[in-house]
């Protein structure tokens, strides 16, 4: 905890979707009477700039899901390539029979607002509320509000990682910029 | 059409979250009454496999936004890095004002099940349903139904290009392959 709060710093709300909108693999972590889990994510988009909304498809056979629907809150991480091994070990195991955070090294951190754990390891945490459950029991679709957002600027590696599917995950490359009018 | 009659090849449906979840900025085409048009977005969501379910944010202040409501139906295609200074042409200009076809040299080629046009430039296009609007009125949020898909080999860079906001973007960069359960 010490080491999260040297390092991290908060950030505006409204500089959250330029961190979803790539669409990067993310952690979600969740938490409920002591137990915490961490999954793995892809599945998610930004529906608001600010305050903003996140929606994402958290599937009802995740453990993950019933920690979720219980406390009502939950952290979206945002690891670089550096930690793509321990995502992806995320994503290949069940939070009913391992401890993930200890399983992959993975340090849970106090949050501010919610209960379930910043990542000390991620180069970004926004800390959710669910906003809307309305398209849960039809979707396993949650509409999350970010309530606080962290950035840690002493991680250089801020090279996502994104989902392809079979096992391939493409690596953030270059930047590019256009004068764009997009927000 | 000739030309994407040649090049394009249908894509099974299961392939279709592949070229969804890893975030790239689309291009979302409409028609209706003789109008077309075509947008820039990047705020969408895998939903489901397959059938293959988008969920995706089109601003009520859109001019497609008034076109896929009425239509009940779009196209999405994915541009590669080569198209970027077209692909934000597109996010700069209103459809309202502009054949935004022809102002940035988008070729639109008649699909298979929707009024909507393909677009022959880019790589992938899916031809996509609204299968359920009930969040169109509180967050122009639509979920599409994905009915066909096309692929096309003879286009080599299939490098995506992914909104970082403030006129910053993402190319697609190395490919990592890793054990990954998740599908």
């Amino acid at each position: 905890m010490v080491a999260m709060i040297r390092t991290q710093r908060k950030l505006a709300l409204s500089r959250v979707y330029g961190l979803l909108e790539p669409g990067p693999v993310v952690l979600l972590t969740t938490a409920h009477k002591g137990r915490a889990n961490v999954m793995a994510m892809s599945w998610h988009t930004m529906m608001e700039f600010e305050p903003p909304l996140v929606g994402c498809v958290v599937s009802g056979r995740n453990f993950s899901f019933d920690l979720l629907r219980a406390s009502k809150a939950c952290v979206i991480a945002i690891p670089s390539s550096a930690l793509a091994k321990k995502v992806v070990g995320c994503g290949n195991t069940s939070g009913r029979s391992v401890d993930k955070f200890a399983a992959f090294g993975l340090t849970p951190v106090p949050a501010s607002q919610v209960n379930a754990p910043l990542v000390a390891e991620c180069f970004a945490n926004l800390e959710c509320r669910i906003a809307d459950s309305r398209l849960v029991g039809r979707y396993n679709f949650f509409i999350l509000e970010v309530v606080a957002a962290w950035n840690d600027p002493s991680k250089k590696n801020r090279r996502t990682i994104h989902h392809r599917g079979r096992g391939e995950f493409m690596v953030a490359g270059r930047t590019l910029k256009l004068p764009s009018k997009m927000k």
